[in-house]
């Protein structure tokens, strides 16, 4: 199963909601697994954009405490590590993609990118995402973050990443 | 979606391999979602086993590297965190099932005690399972470890668990 | 610097209080790092006693706030990593000396025990020190958990045990 | 004891090593600890120059083994936590330092602006620092990222950053 972690804001505007839940029922109608961070926001909707689509969202939670998750969270992995768990979403994903986003998305951006994976960076919502597309975090990849302003281009990024990862191995 | 978590030894002998891939057949078949450390062992065989009645797998991994899990686990969540990822599995699960066990597995049946989940014991085949079936860690909860011999044990028990966690609500 | 890590019961009884303060203190005295929970308890009578004698001493603490420290201790680290810091007192530690305890303190037992740090036990107090005390926790590793019943003890295997250190490298 | 963390490049320039060997000294005459992740380059630098000035140094190790820190560190508290330490050096201080640094110094910037530390950033040395100087990570906080040119503004700072914590107690 290939998993698509999504990073961004917990407080999303409409727009941004709208913008996260369609691509969560995008994703799912590729079979992908969505993970998050289980709260509001972009997490919420890309969660409850997956569920009408039949897909399966995981989330993996600051608190210790199951309930915490959105309703759209099939399987809540409650870590009780606080913000230390902004590691791990990166770090479960196979591509990531951030929406917005400040600091919380920023440590998750950074850490994308120190575990080498492949980050597609939302812009039209302002945040960190929007800051940080089409730039290098440092010089430490050949890659840069991945830039996309709609669904079509992250579905279409996803095509090719995953190509590509197929090729080099 | 009800997540069992299953701890154990990570070299199982035939008769416990055996075990653990039975019980993770019936698991399955009850729509539960497993979870485990995703190694070898015991996590291998109940993964394995939930695999064949066509259940959902997930593994919490030491390592910061996907292909430590073994092959039956469908979402592998790579942590990274060494040994402090064994808070992580008894966190995750609704009901946590020891089958026998060393140093690691009596950390995540502390872990599981502390964080108030139900246990099930497996006995007959040694370690840290056998030796605190039927006993409590320390006198903050009110039960004590279920100690259970059979699969049919384990799952009259997951029943009667589910059903006092149910009224408790 | 020799650090040497105190695990053990949150609540003590006054003979156990007075026992961990006079260990503190001498532990200090011999130029030992004190390294705890940082809580209440055990944690606070062998910081406090080591502060009487001009020792330093450190703490690992489950939240992300400083002022869960008790008043005794020079050094607090917060994690916010809940109880998933337990496997950090431990490793942190080139001993660790186990006063009672419940089932935090039977987690980070487990924890030194896979980390392979030499494991004193003290006997007298009740709860898994003295449970454990004399025993192996698994057959990874050819010592056992160290007995002790006074703090004369305790120093002594201290030293018998910094010799050995010595030796093997 | 009043912690200072230092967070940036684990390799560094000739005039970056001095420049933090420099503030290390600086810092322990004030009789601040020094805490930092204890691996090579800024993280050297400033613990060398601390002890050379007799200051005390802690170190936040990502790995398990002590022998990863440099030889000036006094205490070293491995984690085997792997990069998820990031969030720990900040927590742990009442001011961060940042000095340089690429993807892993980020990830510690945002985790020190969420933990609401106050910040300074270094100009001069390129990297993170520079470039988030003078700015804010997001609008959660009133204040920025106070950026810093000599050793001398960084000492200013912390006095002014000290005091205006003494008044908000």
């Amino acid at each position: 199963m290939i998993v698509i972690g999504i990073i961004g804001d917990s407080e999303a505007s409409e727009e941004e909601y709208k913008f996260a839940y369609i691509l969560g029922a995008e994703l799912a109608k590729r079979g992908f697994v969505i993970i998050s961070g289980g709260r509001t926001g972009v997490m919420e909707a890309v969660s409850k954009g997956a569920k009408s689509a039949g897909g399966l969202t995981l989330a993996i939670l600051p608190s210790a405490d199951k309930s915490e998750a959105n309703p759209y969270v099939d399987i809540a992995i409650p870590t009780g590590l606080g913000w230390a768990r902004n590691s791990l979403v990166p770090l479960a994903s196979d591509i990531v993609i951030a929406i917005g986003g400040k600091a919380g998305t920023l440590s998750e951006i950074a850490y994308a990118w120190m575990y080498g994976k492949p980050i597609i960076a939302i812009v039209g919502f302002g945040g960190w995402s929007e800051k940080l597309a089409g730039k290098k975090i440092d010089d430490r990849r050949p890659d840069f973050i991945y830039p996309a302003r709609t669904v079509e281009e992250v579905l279409e990024l996803i095509e090719k990443i995953l190509s590509n990862l197929k090729k080099s191995k």
